[in-house]
């Protein structure tokens, strides 16, 4: 192992302030300082060239994850366990369909109720906007209550697997790959990346990958330009926020209705389907009515008209307007050819970053585990020093 | 930590004789002596002690604890994951609808199966009368007969996590629920507690617990009153039980038909919904015969005789007539106006004591691994004694 | 414990070379050398030595072993579960129905998305012939890649838990319960072995058991004899190799149409039921053309079939033909009058050898803790070694 670089991220992390991260959840990007963000990357790349060399992180002798998942998954769901696994805990899944949350508990009372030995609580519920991050909320501040009331020995973080709003366990991960494909954070400042809608012969997919997109890297100097068709917009208080955060760092943030105009001379780009906002509001209210008419007929109306956008695929041609960009993606993609018939990329183009969108995905559960590490321990650096002096081997 | 109490605790735990838990399952606690049933209770809180401390109490290195659960769970099933995991076993649950179970096995040969590296069995089963206990048996046996004959390499303890007649893992953490609030097992004596069926918009809840609760808390000379409509019975021999506990204990057994009377002077109400036994037998019948129309008309049936007692409401004017009561229920509740229209309780008796529920459900943990723990080790308060000096930190 | 014993069986597997494991997958017990396998045989008896001692042979501190079963399984997934937690590993089962795979996921992609943090990667998918084993090579090939390209820290073993041609977990645990009974794998030299098909009332029961039983036996000289009725076939290319294989270690491979013939005189019995291949290849291709009818109309002709075979059963006066021959089984059996009207086996026969198939059964965890253990080491024998010497126990 390199102990030298390890070392050096241990200073570099020790001199950040994220004390703040400490006995706090991880809900949202744009809560959290620089600093902060600076200190879970700093965190995820030190657990992560510990594991690399062989050695364990371990921090807990026992001790829960649980994990509550309202939707498929598979990449977060094994992060997440990676992650858990990777500190000495165990997790356990919350299956709804197995539990009594249906014979009349409330979720202040289920929440306590997974948490006495629990550390962490892990959640995804991104289908209905609005309703994802308010259940995190609901969830965090039972357990807040529950351990300050005596119910719970330790108090449970709570970490955002995906919402409405943000995926931040995935634009940490973007973030980290992008610092190091471009030798450090702060080589970021300038570099231009296209956030663009890009045609799924399927709808309804939710916003908030490229929420978090615009609203973290427009932090860190990038020129971020968010471009989609007409009426595809992301949620205006996080258009807002990136646009805050990009006059701030000295980065800017804009909007393009034009592909090709987002991916002209662009360093990095990130073609991804979305439903527009105002879909998901209606498709949340059809739902909630149960109005399984209304859904099929919102369905097909919202399939029509991404029929129209079907040329807005990062194909070859387009991706030559670019500086040789960086294509990135959260995966699954829609790959034309290969898992549809025209989707949001070409088959070339994938095939050429498939490996590259392996490794970006691979960074999250390091990220899961700094989030968890430093919402835990006092001295961060202090801890991981004693990991890496002790060096207890994770595997023959 | 207060190690000092700590020590006290295992001292507790040393005079009492409870080397009879050793190799043997938890299914019934009125088969245990109450010696042994103050050792749980004195484990329990050691155990719970350690972590709060947060120190490891970890006695396996590997194993597992499998868990079958025939009805769904939220509590219980944490709770035993909880407890496995505090003390080094991972948790594997038996989802029959994925094993080969349908497919001839005899509960004989899969539990066999199982048990490979198995430490403990946890086995909830209370739909049917009758049934839930003799499975736990027979699972109890299968796996006794498969060490003696050198299929197993430990005798895998089976531990009751609700049948059909008890239930002892709840009624023990109520029991230690009860130590605490009065200051130790030995003032629960005298103490008048109202075990009351209490109105419910559904119906055909288990037995088990107002059968655990007049079983176990009879044995600490507490004064018992069992309060039902007419028809509401609990098996015979569980009530005939518990009024040879309160003979021997020098408490009482008694019982009544109007819940005003029960919670007359009482220092502790446990109201909780229940279907009578005759009913659970019908009901029985009728799913093994798969009469769905049977089913349905005993429901309607039962469903019109409970709307006649749904006054039977934990109410604050029934409260007013209490000793200042502590308000018991094993969760979740069914609250009026909260999660259904009338239930067992008022809104604004369960918020007073809600968070006294949760710590009451938050001893589960601690008494299930207290249940393992006094069935594996042979010197129970040496090896905890042991473990307070090594003093592994479970957690940063 | 016989220290002395496991010493010994250290110092045998240290004379074997079994470097060739070492970094590679366990998918077919034909593709190993006869030196491997009894390395991996030495393995498992020193890793059920240590436990059977109460030592814990742990080798991970942390890591995952994913599960893939894509049929029902419960003895295999407890085994695979309990191999794991005996390492140190943490098992996920990879639920497909949760996971984005139907989201236009790839093999490829989905192979590297569960093995970040991945040691192993067990997989059971025997329904389709020509499919199991093709899907576990991809999954093989594509974390190879992934290990190869930097996105994986760990290469994931791939362990077949079943497949459509081999089963060597069963068949090795089969192959060390002969040893075991014979006092040795040098005693099965010139032992003779039916291997028969027997009537089922079911039908479509894979071919990997028969066809690992006969490619595995022969290579250690013994006498085997596949019975089965006319059209009954193995694939050929298996017989072909269990052929070459005998006569390369002595033994003799050879085929009869009757029952009776291939237990005269045998000193192990193998009576299982099977479809024939061809019926398995008409029943792949018609699932995969999802034509029910297609494939309702095939059960009828061949339970018909099966039918007219109902005589072989393996029955006392069968059994007196042998030379009170060992009867052994992967469970569960088809037991007549038990499991069935009637079934593979009367069941006088099941019951007098009940305890022995279990047994049988006990070798699976210890044999896939071995194939992972000797995937994984670069020197055994030396690990186990420091392992019994320092001694940890595994449990109280």
């Amino acid at each position: 192992m390199e102990t030298k670089n390890v070392i050096r991220a241990i200073e570099r992390l020790a001199a950040l302030d994220s004390s703040g991260l400490r006995g706090r959840d991880f809900l949202l990007t744009w809560d959290k300082t620089e600093e902060q963000i600076r200190g879970v990357l700093a965190a995820a790349e030190i657990l992560k060239d510990l594991r690399d060399a062989g050695l364990s992180p371990r921090i807990f002798d026992s001790g829960l994850a649980v994990s509550i998942f309202r939707d498929k998954s598979t990449r977060t769901r094994f992060s997440f366990l990676s992650a858990a696994n990777l500190l000495g805990l165990a997790v356990q899944d919350l299956d709804e369909t197995k539990s009594q949350i249906a014979h009349g508990e409330t979720v202040r009372e289920t929440a306590n109720m997974l948490s006495f030995l629990t550390e962490v609580i892990g959640i995804r519920d991104d289908m209905f906007l609005g309703q994802g991050h308010t259940y995190m909320l609901q969830v965090a501040e039972a357990v807040r209550e529950g351990h300050r009331e005596g119910v719970l020995p330790a108090l449970p973080t709570v970490i955002n697997l995906q919402c409405d709003l943000d995926h931040p366990t995935q634009s940490l991960a973007d973030l980290l790959h992008l610092a190091r494909h471009f030798g450090g954070l702060d080589r970021l400042a300038g570099k231009k990346l296209a956030m663009s809608w890009a045609y799924s012969p399927s709808y309804g997919k939710p916003l908030s990958v490229p929420q978090g997109i615009i609203a973290l890297m427009t932090r860190f100097g990038m020129n971020v330009v968010l471009a989609h068709p007409l009426g595809y917009n992301l949620l205006p208080e996080v258009e807002r926020q990136a646009a805050a955060f990009a006059a701030q760092s000295g980065g800017s943030f804009s909007k393009s209705s034009s592909m090709e105009e987002a991916f002209e001379g662009a360093d990095v780009v990130y073609p991804k389907s979305w439903a527009p906002y105002q879909v998901m509001e209606r498709r949340t209210l059809l739902l909630q009515k149960g109005d399984s008419q209304g859904l099929d007929s919102l369905e097909k109306e919202c399939l029509e008209r991404n029929r129209r956008f079907s040329d807005w695929e990062c194909s070859e041609s387009l991706m030559a307007r670019t500086r040789d960009a960086l294509y990135m993606h959260c995966l699954p993609a829609d790959i034309s050819t290969v898992s549809c018939e025209r989707g949001e990329v070409a088959a070339s183009v994938f095939e050429r970053f498939r490996l590259a969108t392996y490794r970006e995905a691979g960074y999250k559960p390091y990220l899961i585990a700094a989030m968890i590490a430093l919402s835990k321990l006092e001295n961060p650096a202090g801890t991981l020093r004693k990991l890496l002096r002790t060096a207890v081997r994770r595997a023959p």
